[in-house]
C-alpha cells in the first residue's frame, strides 16, 4: 500500500505569521502524498468582534448562528485556505484547496436541534467522505487542503469539527493508502502535568483513559481530539500522532495514539 | 471539438438571494461542459463599510489595500464561492470552487505601482492560465467554479478583474473546445439607450467601438467588458455574449460580440 500522511492543523499556528510560514514550509517538505485539514484558529472570534457578531458558547462549544456560518466559511474556506494553498503552491507543492461542497467530499448531517440547538453545525456519517474524489485528485499529483466547512448536499454549507473532518478522512482514505495522521498544535503532546511542556506522555491507549480522565491530565480541548484519534486508530489508521507543530518532520516526537495496546 | 460553455457572472445577482437561486437553477441546466466565473458583486463594499475598511476608487478602480485583499479573499473565494458550489451541488452539478492558487490554474503578475499603485492587483499574462489542470477537471465530469482571486506563485494572492479572467480563460480553453463565453449581468446587453432596458443591440461589431464610444451609449462598466469580450472573439472563442442573467438558457437572446465583421 502506497503511503500518505494526512495533517490536521488548527489553533494559534493559524494566526500568527511566523509560525504559519515555518509550519507551509514543513509541511511542503513531507515526502509522498499528503493531504491537510485545517480549523479556524481564533481569527474567527476577532473577526466576529470586530463585526458586531457575539460568539455564543454552549458548554464550551460554538454555537453556529447564521451570521457565525458566514463568518467562518469567509475565513476557513477563504481566508485561510487561500493562503494556505499560495503558500504551498510557492514551496512546489501543487495544493487544492477545497471546502465540503467542492467535488461533494465531504456531505455532513446537519445536527439535531434537541437537546441542545448548535445551529448550522454538520455532523459527519459513515458516507459523508467522497472517497473517489479524494482519490482522483491525490493520484494526479495535487495535495488537497481542506477546510472545516462541510454542505448537506441540498445547497446548505455547515461547520463541522476539523479533528473530526480529519479522523473520518484518514479512516476512509486507510482503505487504499497507509495513512498517517498528524493532529499539530501548539503543545508538545499530551502531557502529563498541563503546566509542564517537557511532560510528553509518549504513548497514550484507549484502555488508559478512564485512568486519564481521573487524573484530570486532559485540557477540555483534548478529549474530543483523543476520541477522534481512537477511533481513527481503532479503524485501520495506520499511525495517529499528536504533536507540536514545529516538530512535522520529525517522525518520533509528540505522542503516539493507540486504540489496541 | 466538444463544446464548453463558460459563464461569469457578477453584480447584484450575487447579493440578491432570489436571483442567486435563479441563476444557479439555470446555470446547472446548461447541457454540456461549463465552466462558471464569479466577481464579488456589491457585498464586498458592504462588508467594507461594516468592518471599517474605507473603499478606495480611483477613475472608477478599486485600490486593494491590504485589508480590502483579505476581505475579497474571504467573500470571493469563501463565501462567494462555497455558496455557488454548494447551490449547484444541490441541483447535481458537480462543481469545484477554485481560486487561481488552487491547483495553479491562474498565476498572474502584481501590477506595477507606477503610474498609479492599485495595490494587490494581478495582471494576466499569455501564461497565466493552468490549462492542463482544467482539462483534467473537465474530463472528470467537474464544473469549475472560479473565484477572481489569483497568485503570484510566490504565495503572495492578488484580486484580478473577473472580466479579464472570463476572457483569458475562454481564449486557453479554445485550444481543445469550441467555447460559449457567457457575461451575465443586470441588463438585458449592450443597450443602444441606456435608459432603455429593451433597446438592446444584438451584435456589437469591434469596427464600431469608435462610434460607440462616440454617440455615448456604453456605461463606464461596459467598456472594459467589452475589450475582454472583443479580446475573445479575435483570440478563437466561438461564441461571445453579454446577456441578463435569467435569460441563460436562452441561446439568441442579449448582445453578440465579435471582433470580425
Amino acid at each position: 500500500m502506497k503511503a500518505l500522511t494526512l495533517v490536521k492543523i488548527g489553533g494559534q499556528v493559524l494566526d500568527d505569521m511566523a509560525a504559519f510560514s515555518e509550519f507551509v514550509s514543513l509541511f511542503a517538505q513531507l515526502p509522498g502524498e499528503k493531504l491537510l485539514v485545517h480549523g479556524g484558529g481564533t481569527s474567527v472570534s476577532q473577526m466576529a468582534v470586530k463585526m458586531g457578531i457575539e460568539p455564543q458558547l454552549i458548554d464550551g462549544r460554538r454555537v453556529t448562528d447564521a451570521a457565525s456560518l458566514k463568518l467562518a466559511t469567509m475565513v476557513y474556506a477563504g481566508y485561510l485556505n487561500k493562503n494556505l494553498v499560495a503558500g504551498l503552491q510557492a514551496h512546489h507543492c501543487d495544493a487544492l484547496g477545497l471546502s465540503g461542497a467542492d467535488a461533494n467530499i465531504l456531505q455532513t448531517q446537519k445536527r439535531p436541534t434537541k437537546p441542545v440547538d448548535f445551529g448550522w453545525v454538520g455532523d459527519l456519517t459513515p458516507n459523508s467522505v467522497g472517497i473517489n474524489r479524494l482519490e482522483q485528485f491525490l493520484e494526479m499529483g495535487l495535495c488537497p487542503v481542506i477546510s472545516a466547512i462541510t454542505h448537506n448536499g441540498q445547497g446548505q454549507l455547515l461547520n463541522t469539527n476539523a479533528d473530526d473532518i480529519a479522523a473520518a478522512l484518514a479512516i476512509a482514505l486507510s482503505q487504499s493508502y497507509a495513512v498517517s495522521l498528524i493532529y499539530c498544535l501548539e503543545k508538545k503532546g499530551v502531557l502529563s502535568d498541563l503546566n509542564d511542556e517537557d511532560s510528553v506522555i509518549p504513548a497514550v491507549y484507549w484502555a488508559a483513559k478512564p485512568q486519564l480522565l481521573a487524573r484530570g491530565v486532559l485540557s477540555k480541548g483534548m478529549i474530543p481530539k483523543l476520541d477522534s484519534a481512537w477511533a481513527a486508530s481503532k479503524q485501520g489508521v495506520c499511525s495517529v500522532n499528536i504533536k507540536n507543530s514545529g516538530d512535522l518532520l520529525n517522525p518520533d516526537s509528540g505522542t503516539f495514539i493507540h486504540y489496541y495496546s
